[in-house]
């Protein structure tokens, strides 16, 4: 059985391998929808995406970013978005959501498919790759840590 | 069966009845062991309390405070504890660490019985009342946020 | 010709010497009126006063604490003040507000006489013992390093 | 007479004309280098420089950015200055450090004459456009607004 929803991306970064929810079976999965020119993003949601990269076991928990840009498509283009990822030290797997395959519009794929109000959002994923938080905005890094390792305890 | 390690408290604030590790057996307990004048006390350890408290359902969870003076007892007696408890807000039980028996000793008798080397100090116990995780200094929320829902899932 | 407005001490904490507007004539004076259990002076107002000591020389700018207590009186006596300079580390002198000659009256003399309306508040003096800026909340540092040093070159 | 360093930008964004020292003759000129995907500038250089222009009087005091780019050109490139910028809220006129003349230095022209060891650096020129600091690191926000307020008081 495939998992009910996955990510859609153009290319993977810090990665040997594409990665999707469904390569990922078995672990729970921390999504972190950013866009590197989003203030919000660079101040809370990379430092917190790390410190989850840091804490938990990767044999538990995949820490992924997910880049859903979604305005200034030109401004954040893969090369900027590579010198970003170099310049933080970010050593988690990064994403690069599709862009969609309408011209006219500006939302990426999984950005459209899970219906992100804006960045960033936070994903998690259970152990059968099914969604069970989509939230956008900061969450509390206590609130998160709890969340995740609910999940790697069911 | 008794729990192994008590709380030794002369009073406590902020609830109606005296706890004990014995009396909150069936919950995971984080204490807070923190001195009202240390500044790492205020600065991280008070606020995470209160993001604990808040978060933390209080059937699952029992989030104390403890006041262990070692230093600057009259400086820090109960009614400077009182206001202090009283000007942060902190809604949360806090019970004050027994002075030691011994009039030269100034350490107080939790803080002696558990070898605690300074504030503030993180101590978390199982639902069983057994003594988990005993650390000094600071612990990321995000660290804090999944060993409490660990002990909960237990 | 005497200042035209004086502190009212009742004691001062890490001086040989009392100390007022007018025997520091000559310097600008920066006078940050706390209470120690005040959560926005701990965060804010303590750290600011002490990168305001750390940085102007002592022979242009005379940084002062004034402990005007108009709450919980009891928790903040002189006693737990010193435990708080110590503890916090503070190497600038502490001035304790007097309290009001009525027993009924909360508020200290000096607060009384300046209409300060809480804690924290910034009171600046110029070189003539002149009040210049009386302000309650907390001042951005960039515009306290610049309204000092516009007092020391005038 | 000319001042004795000038600017050397290939563009500005955020003003109607070309800036440089000598236009600015008789303001005091605070200059931001940073690069946009440095994370100690976007940071601290940034709000400060924010902060600056904020209160500064723009008759007293000219807050200028230099997108100094020596590493990771090409993600740094004028495109995506653009949209940081813009993500930002950035309101003070920014310079593009002008590339080398030689292709093998990736040092721009600004940087190398001012011999900038890296960001961001802080550079402040006074009303007659001598350059007085010149400072690698971040600057206390007190240290700047008391710097600042010096020179606009010669």
């Amino acid at each position: 059985m495939k998992s009910n929803i996955e990510l859609s991306a153009s290319k993977w970064l810090n990665t040997p391998t594409p990665l999707s929810i469904e390569s990922l079976r078995g672990k729970v999965i921390a999504v972190f929808a950013f866009q590197m020119l989003c203030p919000g993003c660079v101040e809370y949601s990379i430092p917190q995406a790390r410190k989850a990269h840091d804490f938990f076991s990767e044999n538990d928990v995949a820490v992924l970013g997910l880049h859903t840009v979604f305005e200034e498509h030109v401004a954040m283009a893969e090369v900027s978005l590579k010198g970003f990822i170099n310049q933080y030290g970010i050593k988690f797997p990064v994403g690069i959501d599709k862009p969609s395959n309408n011209p006219n519009d500006p939302i990426p794929m999984t950005m459209r498919k899970l219906s992100l109000r804006g960045t960033p959002s936070l994903l998690l994923f259970d152990k059968t790759g099914k969604l069970r938080i989509n939230q956008m905005g900061h969450v509390q890094d206590l609130v998160l840590g709890a969340q995740v390792a609910n999940l790697v305890n069911e």
